[in-house]
């Protein structure tokens, strides 16, 4: 728990595809309707400078950047989405869901593009002061669908703007990403809980809810 | 001296409009009438990638960052460049000339905009593995005068892409970095010669041939 906070900070974290977003907005329903204020934001981004950033890492060759640069852009996109979305919510006692945070920067710069874990994570006490959410949802599910389901999504984009550039580094680097997101919750399990995303919205909304319910609302 | 290099990095410092570019453009004239292949780049950018960054960090507001973001910024645009441009031309024994690089982001994101130091000092390490040039040249000059030739040079170019957000940020802000600028110099007496730029062109660029020849080339 962040005790200097009066809101709660939820992070959903998982590869492409896996459902995320469309469980963020399942989560945010499932506590307005307990009457919590919530901010529902996403990372890279989730703040106007922060979304000037995140062109740069999610459009263009999949080997535009070194590992090292690409870990420091998601790092200043963060600095800037904490200090001008994140800390401001959780001060006035709002709740952030946050699509995607740190775990990500681990699992597709630390395990997938080979840069150093402890690099990574002292770069994460340098510019958050150690900062972690309160609950990680791990959505866990078959890389093959879930390349597919963000593919689909994609077409439906312009593709001059099309933000794909993680999906298209391959289905290797993606199974990847999988088992380094359950290695990540292994070592995390204080925070961090798995959620099976295969099924339907409402089966794995439910399942969520459950946990949020089990482990922040104390019920 | 960086010595599993075969080349010599050189830097230039100070504030806008001091003559870095100009004197940057003499030393490499200088250096190879000498015979040493020469690669003179510059910070924010200097590769492809990394100027990307660049024009994040130049254009702009000028309060459109939090310091920790834009201090991130230029270490990503700066990570990008060693790797891509200037460890590469070190390594074949070049002797690489880069217009401003770490003492700048001290003197503007620390002095200037509050980082703390000692962070950007850590971030530095992290990053380039504590990588500094075999010498830096600090032009010193009168702020006023620096910043109407940075303004006068701004003029001359199209409105839109004027790359003016430091020039920007007004006499005071330039007055502190001119003394963040000596005070950097003055604690690190092995690494960097202040230099007068008052003067024209050619006596500024005799006494940096001056200092480069007793300091690098041991004549």
């Amino acid at each position: 728990m962040n005790s200097d906070y009066r809101g709660r900070f939820i992070t959903f974290e998982g590869g492409e595809g896996v459902g995320k977003s469309t469980q963020a907005i399942e989560l945010r329903k499932f506590l307005e309707g307990r009457d919590i204020d919530v901010v529902l934001t996403r990372e890279p981004g989730g703040s106007p400078g922060a979304e000037d950033i995140r062109h740069l890492l999610v459009t263009g060759g999949t080997d535009k950047w070194q590992p090292m640069t690409e870990t420091l852009l998601h790092y200043a996109a963060r600095a800037e989405h904490l200090q001008a979305t994140i800390l401001p919510a959780l001060k006035r006692g709002a709740w952030v869901i946050c699509d995607r945070y740190a775990d990500s920067t681990l699992a597709y710069q630390g395990y997938g593009q080979g840069q150093d874990i402890e690099k990574i994570l002292e770069l994460h006490k340098l510019v958050t002061g150690d900062f972690w959410p309160d609950l990680t949802l791990l959505l866990d599910g078959g890389v093959k669908l879930g390349l597919n389901r963000a593919r689909h999504r994609e077409d439906l984009e312009d593709r001059s703007t099309r933000e794909d550039r993680y999906e298209r580094m391959g289905e290797e680097f993606h199974q990847t990403l999988r088992k380094s997101f359950l290695d990540i919750a292994k070592k995390n399990p204080d925070r961090i809980v798995v959620i099976e995303a295969e099924g339907g919205i409402d089966s794995v909304a439910a399942r969520i809810a459950k946990t949020v319910t089990q482990r922040l609302l104390g019920e």
